[in-house]
């Protein structure tokens, strides 16, 4: 060959091998180190035949909660500031709101005020906003806020503020032949309309809290109402059980941040086969946010003092992370 | 060419053919029909792109009833005849079943007798056979019981008493990008221990009726306690309802058999976009059984008289059927 070829070639090489080593690195937003390598190890022992913790396809079940472990969850969940944006849209139909707690306390701007009331001012607020029409009316409702709405600090769109390292994660899974499900104490029907398009999660791989439901003949064609009555909360020990009643199987890897989460994991990790526990430790208050036993949102108290000794990994975003947002 | 090698040629040929031919037909014990045409066409309409009906493949969700629509349900639900076989197995730690009704005319042998007690009867055999233990042990019990125990009529194991049409159907639209669910009124954790291995439909695919079920720490480890109380009965209104909970969207295709599944064909046919009922009607009284608006089970009355007129295709099994059991 000459030497206008030997440089072609070599060119050819160089940009091959670097191809080459971008491709063995699946997970290019995890910075090297302990984490990571737990990670890769895994799935390299479940899906490499002969290996001894090799699992079939079918066996591949990985569960992933969504507040703070697929996106942030500060100063409060999302699916809160979805709730008080339709207490103010759905005001003007409801006049007793000026005088009646805890909506005259959000319609006066005083959000504190209302959060004060605890569990059951948040539960009066989502079954005010969250019911009394079609799933489909409900399902335009949540698709219209999340394309427009936007975080009061960060000014992003609520689904830019996903994390790419958990992006990546879910996309290596399914390549690796996992199927990934959320499962999240948040509404099954407030994550449905857009977890496809953001996490490539499809409907039905969905788990989440949820209303009664009614199935009735409305001007002639059939409709599902949402009615204002809890059916399930999908939190804490309620999460094994809506992975048994949606999967049907245990996973074998599990992700969440906070002791909500405590009963995945420990369902999880303590099947007959390989399995994986890890915890989303927020610890970047540059980036994102810093905090753990003392949050209202996301509270980590538990699992940061037994997760370790039951083989739980606790991933650090400061340090593991190399990126947080895409 | 020689002469020997014209006739190797020409029988490779035919083979090809033959092949071929049979390759076409994705559902042989069909007879062709306007049944199977209808089923055909559907599936070209919905999976050829530029076709006007196209949908992209996350949109092809076809769900199928259980009992009576994948197999027989004739003299009574299969599950039933689990239950029963549970109630003799237990009856030893159950003495004062000998006195008490539904069981004792049960363990005398007048089934008869049992079922005349209705929903209330039944209600009660199901509870005390199908709960307080976990759903793990829950899941040998069924195992072992559908490996070994035969129908009183044919004498064939229980899975063998699958409708092949049926199987190649399931085949054929997994093979077109659906994704195949059950939506039956039997119990869940009764078809998943072997929907898998008999349907190709794995667990997280499997929609029942279902017991309420509590997460505990039993003897230091995690389990799932099916608890004496109905969560949910997945028929007739409750279909719809258990689809969307389960699923997330509408389905396109929609198999059934009785009047159970009426809600699941009408959410399935008032869709948007393109859709396709089926009814399977019981009138082969020599290869299985002929049976419709006056069975106790597996009951057809108004979806006979409605069905047409919806445009839902009804299967007769006599004439579109050329073999019933595999």
């Amino acid at each position: 060959m000459n030497l206008r070829m030997f440089w072609l070639f070599t060119a050819f090489v160089v940009a091959a091998f670097a191809t080459g080593a971008q491709a063995t690195d699946p997970l290019p937003s995890w910075n090297n180190g302990q984490t990571k390598q737990s990670i890769l190890a895994f799935v390299k022992n479940v899906t490499t035949s002969g290996s001894p913790g090799f699992l079939p396809p079918s066996e591949r079940i990985a569960t992933f909660d969504n507040d703070g472990t697929l996106w942030s969850e500060q100063p409060m969940y999302f699916q809160l500031f979805f709730a008080l944006d339709r207490v103010k849209a759905l005001a003007p139909q409801h006049p007793e709101w000026k005088t009646e707690e805890p909506f005259a306390s959000l319609l006066g701007g005083d959000v504190k005020q209302t959060l004060a009331g605890g569990e059951k001012a948040i539960l009066e607020i989502i079954m005010a906003t969250h019911a009394g029409m079609t799933t489909t009316e409900f399902e335009k409702i949540v698709k219209d806020w999340i394309a427009t709405a936007k975080h009061p600090k960060t000014g992003k769109h609520y689904t830019d503020m996903v994390f790419q390292p958990m992006l990546e994660l879910l996309a290596y899974l399914r390549a690796n032949d996992f199927k990934t499900f959320i499962v999240s104490g948040g509404g099954i029907e407030f994550m449905r309309p857009w977890a496809e398009q953001v996490y490539g999660i499809p409907p039905e791989q969905v788990i989440g809290s949820s209303v009664e439901t009614r199935y009735e003949i409305r001007e002639g064609k059939p409709a599902l109402v949402r009615l204002s009555k809890l059916r399930f909360i999908n939190d804490k020990a309620g999460k094994p059980v809506g992975i048994h009643w949606h999967i049907g199987r245990r996973p074998v890897l599990a992700v969440g941040n906070s002791d909500g989460d405590f009963e995945m994991l420990e369902w999880t990790t303590n099947g007959p086969g390989p399995c994986l526990g890890l915890i989303i430790h927020h610890t970047d208050d540059k980036r994102e946010w810093a905090y753990d036993r003392e949050s209202h949102a996301g509270r980590l108290d538990r699992g940061l003092d037994e997760g370790p000794g039951r083989g739980w990994i606790i991933v650090n975003m400061k340090e593991d992370w190399r990126v947080i947002f895409p």
